[in-house]
C-alpha cells in the first residue's frame, strides 16, 4: 500500500501517531477531527495515500462506496441519522484542505447552516 | 430506470423542467443550482431517482466514482481548480437537504469559510 512518511493521516492509520479511531478495515479508517466543528465530526480517509479528490477517477468508485457506507454506519453509531448529517471533501487550499491525504469530513448532531462555509 | 414524477431533479433529468445542463451521460446529469452560493455552484445527480446518500451502500461506489469524475471535470471547465472547490452532501432536513434525489453540490471561484456551515 503506497504511504507517504510525513503524511499526518498515514501515520494515524498506521497507529504512529494518536487518534480516537473508530473504525477501521482493509480500505478505510475513520476517527475524531482534533478541531470538531460540530456535536459528530469525523474523518473518513482511504488507508493508501491519496492526494485528494482532484487525484480521483472512476476507478476509486469502490473506495467511495466504502467510504460513504463506513460514514452512514458511523452517523447511525453516534445517532445523529434522525436530524441529519453533512458529508464534505475540501479540495485545495482555499477550499480547506490542510491535510494532502484525502478524507472526508462527517458532521452532525446540530442544525447545519447554509452556505456550506 | 426508476424515477419519481413528483421529483424535481428527475424532470430535471428528463428535460421536462428548465435547468442549465452543463453534462449528462448514461449515469449522471449536472447543472446549475438555481440559487448559488458561490460564483460556481453546480449539483451533480445520478438519472435515477435515489432518495439521497443514506440510501447508498457500497454497490453504488462506480456511480460515485462517475459523479466524483463529472465534478472534478466540470471543476476544470469552469477554471476553478487552482483555488479550490468544496463538495458537500447534505443528508436530512437538519443538514440542509430540500430536494430528496440524490445530488452532489459543487462550490467554488471563491474562499471557502469554516466550519462548512
Amino acid at each position: 500500500m503506497s504511504r507517504d512518511p510525513s503524511c499526518l493521516f498515514c501515520r494515524i492509520v498506521h497507529k504512529e501517531h494518536p487518534a480516537q479511531i473508530l473504525h477501521q478495515d482493509d480500505q478505510v479508517t475513520a476517527f475524531r477531527d482534533s478541531n470538531p466543528q460540530a456535536p459528530t465530526h469525523l474523518l473518513v480517509v482511504p488507508n493508501q495515500h491519496i492526494r485528494g479528490v482532484a487525484e480521483l477517477g472512476e476507478e476509486q468508485g469502490p473506495l467511495l462506496g466504502r467510504m460513504i457506507q463506513v460514514a452512514n454506519e458511523l452517523a447511525r453509531r453516534e445517532g445523529i441519522t434522525t436530524h441529519g448529517y453533512r458529508l464534505v471533501f475540501n479540495v485545495g487550499r482555499e477550499a480547506g484542505q490542510s491535510i494532502y491525504h484525502l478524507h472526508l469530513h462527517l458532521l452532525g448532531g446540530r442544525p447545519m447552516r447554509w452556505p456550506p462555509g
